[in-house]
């Protein structure tokens, strides 16, 4: 164990393990955690090569294996729960997606809520038992998030009763789909249904695309992996080209809408049926946030500590660079949002939890208010994690650079949260137009409730920029709540002002539409604040529930520091709305410095809590034991480009050029 | 050709070809650069497989490969003007680093500035033809920024007149240096010296480290390659161990200090002999940040109105995606900086060469303010890039994350330049400590010149956050020169605070290294004002020499643009130092969508403008002609992923998994 390290545990001023049954949701958890993650690492079926140190084919093939493992594993140990099978699977590939990942996590999960129960005897069994192998083909190449822009066609021929299947044009190949390329034998494509000359939109198909003994691509199937990317090398993300595939009419997933054998359609009864799942996948995004920005801070902060660089005083030993204030900066506040973020996550679970039991009952109410806030926040906390996990690489100086820190393979397994289930900006907007329609139901006069309940007071204020600067601020800044209530302020402040944005491009003579679209910039600055609102009252609703006094205190301080960092960061905001007085913000700088050193001697304790298995972190930088820079040595020397003393390429062209020169 | 993109071509309102020699820096330097490309992009020898679908090994190959042949040609073609052999390497090796880059950028320059005629005779023909192959060996695997913290020892043993070179820790092993791994022969070693008991600091030394018939590491040397990183796929950055490795008295870099044959040293006349090499990389490091970002700009900005996606107005095809005001937020104030930095990286050029003329006459004067602005602007400018290109990639939705956008790649190569040649948060405090000590002398009195001298007017005034809010700001905010002049005043001030924070931690009775310690993130924000000054400043100056009057007016439009989104994501800077009112900065939000619209019909001819060759851009994305999707599905299909229709992980392991399960 590296002394540094061993110091810095010992000053810690709370118990590590307790704080780790609060992030975890109570000790059993953490217990039944630790037997998973104890199953996988010890098995040495789940050997594997360091993924660096090997091409993709090598990268797909040893995923495939370790796929085709667990399965067998989950089996023979009965894991049936789904969040245990997906945490035991993040053991397996630890930190990446795997090849199976679409059909565990959409084919079967799409059949189950969508399949009639003859489609569940022919489908399920198969794909339970692997025979059939799916993925869930949507994305085309030229169509992403606006699903009535897809191209592809399901032609229904009532003379053989089937849908004949088509790509009509470059554009509409489907493309993305996790495991389509090389993978999957089956997929479910979605495609607009024309049936009797009519276009009924979006429809999901079951397509077999490859020959279930040979694994060769069917008939008028052109099927592949879209080649390298930044990330996900272990995923074959597929393209599929469809060319007059006929399928029986059975194979239209038929449990809400049908096509009858004449050709009759048949329309679902409801059309907000898949959004539960929306909202189920985002909340999961925001957890994953948590996760990914808790590892990066977990090895930026343990290498912090190991790493002695440059020096604050002359002569004497160069300190560790976590006594840099400008590495605290950097660090700290990120610290404080993953602690954030873990209670974003978990207060997303419950909720979903709470409102599926209220749709399940019939009751739908809450959805739209869910839907609204599992967009922006899966936004919100994407972005900033996205940041963060880069800020934390750079932290790291070169090393961070190195595969060896795990930091890159964390942000580009990581960034693209930012895109699928709902492009950022889109999501956003799509917060923003459930504020401002809240803002105008509260200004008609309706009483809100719920999270945007702070929208009523906009009836009593007339927002006027000099005006709302003259207005006295009275808030106490040491006093989270208080600074609860600014975020809360500024968010009613800056809805109110998107709102008003396309008042007056309205006034303009400006459609709906444009008026909206001259709005967005606003818009998703009003959606920002809302979900910044949301985090800062999250975080300090948590504080309360917490007993222990040493734990309570160093959260505390990280809820404040996450407060108040974001206030120095949107000052203007602040200001502009006459939140804070100048003074005011100059006290927050000031402040912001103080909870700096006053976690200091914790940052380590407050990362070890995450307790993150060396095996998950696969960091050489971030270590538990930070013996870093021997093992970066040995693994480097495991490099393939280090298998021979010479490589080929000096006999090749660098000897025989000395005698052209 | 796309017809979106002609359309886009047909309603430019400037010459782009006009605005291309000004960004070149005049027609004849246009036409020599567009023939050296042609000589690269028509020549077969440089044919090349796309690196993304290479194995690490295989890239390295190829790149060694080409560096050969560049060699060759380079000697065929008579090129040997440093600018344009630099250019030649950047078509060959298009946005990648090379194998070879510092034996040409780093082992000969040292050479010729620290070798003695007799070590010139020794080395530099050999070197220049390739025989010796060298490297510049200084970063140790615990050591970065601080040279005094390196730990290689060179001793030297009068009896044999040798010096004996050791790595005696772990942390002292020579790490990251391009070319050691496999390429060199020899390197450039930085040690401390220690001749008879004395050390006398750090010192240069030639090492042979292989063979130079077999290439095999020489006794006593272990080299080798770090393994692999997040991106430098072709350059084999390496790590060298030294055990007891006895060199010549003669290997030492002499030019300057010296051992005598019985070990006496002999001090250098100067220690700031090698500040002007730093100026000069780091000035370039400028310029890299205005190509990396222009790169991605087009390749955003093309692939914007290329793609199709959603709705504005319900009914109508879909728009161009540029059409939407986010994605305009997004990229247009990013093609403004790409311009911005442009611009920046001529001045540096500029001064550069001028203060070298100064040296050169025995003149140091300038140096100073030289060596903090080129500190302070590389790390401005490659942190913004750094950003900046990022959010290119995300707003071009899911493909940005696939490599035949070139995003990936453009980020991955250009991101250490934030880490190397001076971590970026100690060169803010270097420029942060120039700015201090010229405040100072300013409250002391002197008068000073050149880019400081707005600090003169910190003598008449004194500080109060309360005070300065009071007073009533003048500026007329469609004036760029006014929005010039409060740049200019927020960098005054938060100088003067960050001077005045480590004035009252000394009153604390804090050391004067603690209070600056603990005055950093003031120190490093008042940096970040002073450069963003600049930047601001040179943009405005740059315009007063451009005639063409349509150009003036787009480039007016640009250079606003930059000013008033710096301002608004600054906002509480210029609210707390009352530089402009809460109505003005809400005007300045409402400009800045004025601007995007004013922007929107140029915008792809600005990036034309650019003129950068779809072989260096690399990106299905950003192709001129804009048949984007065909040419990713083309590309897709060669992927090594699709060699073989079934990949052999069917056989070996998902097949089997059926009668198991």
């Amino acid at each position: 164990m590296n002394p540094d390290i061993i110091r810095e545990r010992q000053n810690a001023a709370f118990d590590v393990e307790k704080l780790t049954y609060i992030l975890d949701g109570g000790p059993e958890k953490t217990k039944r955690r630790r037997e998973i993650e104890s199953l996988v690492f010890s098995d040495p079926d789940f050997n594997e090569e360091d993924p660096n140190f090997l091409s993709r084919s090598e990268r797909y093939d040893q995923a495939v294996r370790k796929s085709a493992q667990m399965i067998l594993k989950l089996r023979e140990y009965g894991i049936a729960d789904p969040e245990e099978i997906y945490y035991y699977k993040s053991c397996v590939h630890p930190g990446r997606p795997s090849p199976l990942d679409l059909h565990l996590a959409m084919f079967l999960p799409t059949l189950l809520n969508q399949a009639t129960p003859a489609q569940m005897d022919r489908f399920f069994m198969p794909a339970w038992n692997l025979e059939i192998i799916g993925t869930y083909a949507q994305t085309e190449i030229g169509h992403g998030t606006h699903l009535r822009g897809l191209e592809t066609t399901a032609t229904y021929d009532p003379a053989t009763q089937e849908f004949v299947l088509n790509s009509p044009t470059v554009s509409s190949i489907k493309w993305w789909p996790g495991g389509l390329g090389k993978t999957s034998n089956h997929a479910i494509v979605l495609a607009q249904l024309y049936s009797l000359g009519n276009c009924h939109g979006l429809h999901a198909f079951i397509v077999p695309i490859r020959d279930m003994t040979t694994h060769e691509p069917l008939p008028g199937i052109v099927v592949g992996d879209i080649g390298p990317k930044f990330g996900f090398n272990e995923v074959d993300n597929g393209f599929l080209k469809l060319e007059n595939v006929r399928i029986p009419r059975e194979n239209m997933l038929m449990k809400y809408s049908k096509v009858e054998p004449d050709g009759t359609y048949v329309k679902p009864p409801s059309s907000k049926l898949t959004y539960g799942t929306m909202v189920f996948v985002r909340s999961m995004i925001v957890g994953e946030s948590a996760r990914a920005l808790s590892k990066s801070c977990t090895i930026a902060i343990r290498y912090s500590v190991v790493r002695h660089q440059s020096e604050i005083r002359p002569g004497e030993p160069e300190p560790q660079i976590l006594d840099y204030q400008t590495q605290q900066y950097k660090l700290f506040p990120l610290l404080a949002m993953a602690y954030a973020f873990t209670f974003v996550g978990q207060y997303m679970t419950e909720i979903y939890h709470r409102i599926s039991e209220d749709i399940n009952r019939g009751d739908f109410s809450q959805l739209p208010e869910l839907h609204a806030l599992s967009a922006g926040l899966k936004a919100f906390t994407t972005w900033e994690a996205n940041s963060a996990i880069e800020v934390c690489r750079m932290s790291c100086g070169g090393h961070g650079y190195s595969r060896s820190s795990a930091l890159p393979d964390i942000y580009v397994e990581f960034t693209p949260t930012c895109t699928y289930e709902g492009e950022n900006t889109v999501m956003m907007l799509q917060t923003a137009r459930y504020l401002v329609k809240s803002y105008r139901q509260a200004r008609a006069g309706q009483q809100l409730s719920g999270i945007v309940s702070y929208l009523n007071e906009s009836r009593d204020r007339r927002v006027q920029p000099q005006a709302v600067a003259a207005r006295p601020p009275v808030v106490d800044i040491n006093d989270l709540s208080s600074l609860v209530e600014i975020y809360k302020q500024r968010a009613a402040i800056l809805v109110e002002m998107a709102a008003r944005s396309i008042q007056q491009e309205l006034q303009h003579r400006k459609s709906q539409e444009d008026a909206w679209n001259n709005s967005a910039i606003d818009l998703v600055r009003a959606s920002d604040a809302h979900c910044h609102y949301v985090v800062v009252k999250v975080f300090h609703d948590k504080l309360k529930g917490v007993g222990d006094t040493a734990i309570h205190s160093v959260l505390s301080t990280l809820a404040l520091l996450y407060a108040m960092h974001g206030i120095t960061r949107n000052s203007g905001d602040f200001l502009q709305a006459a939140l804070l007085s100048v003074p005011q913000v100059l006290q927050i700088s000031v402040r912001v410095k103080e909870l700096l050193s006053q976690l200091r001697p914790n940052a380590v304790a407050l990362v070890d809590a995450f307790d993150i298995h060396d095996k998950k972190l696969n960091s050489v930088l971030g270590r538990y034991d930070g013996n870093v820079y021997e093992n970066m040595f040995e693994w480097a020397r495991r490099s393939p480009l280090n298998a021979t003393e010479v490589h080929e390429s000096f006999q090749k062209y660098l000897k025989p050029l000395r005698s052209k020169l």
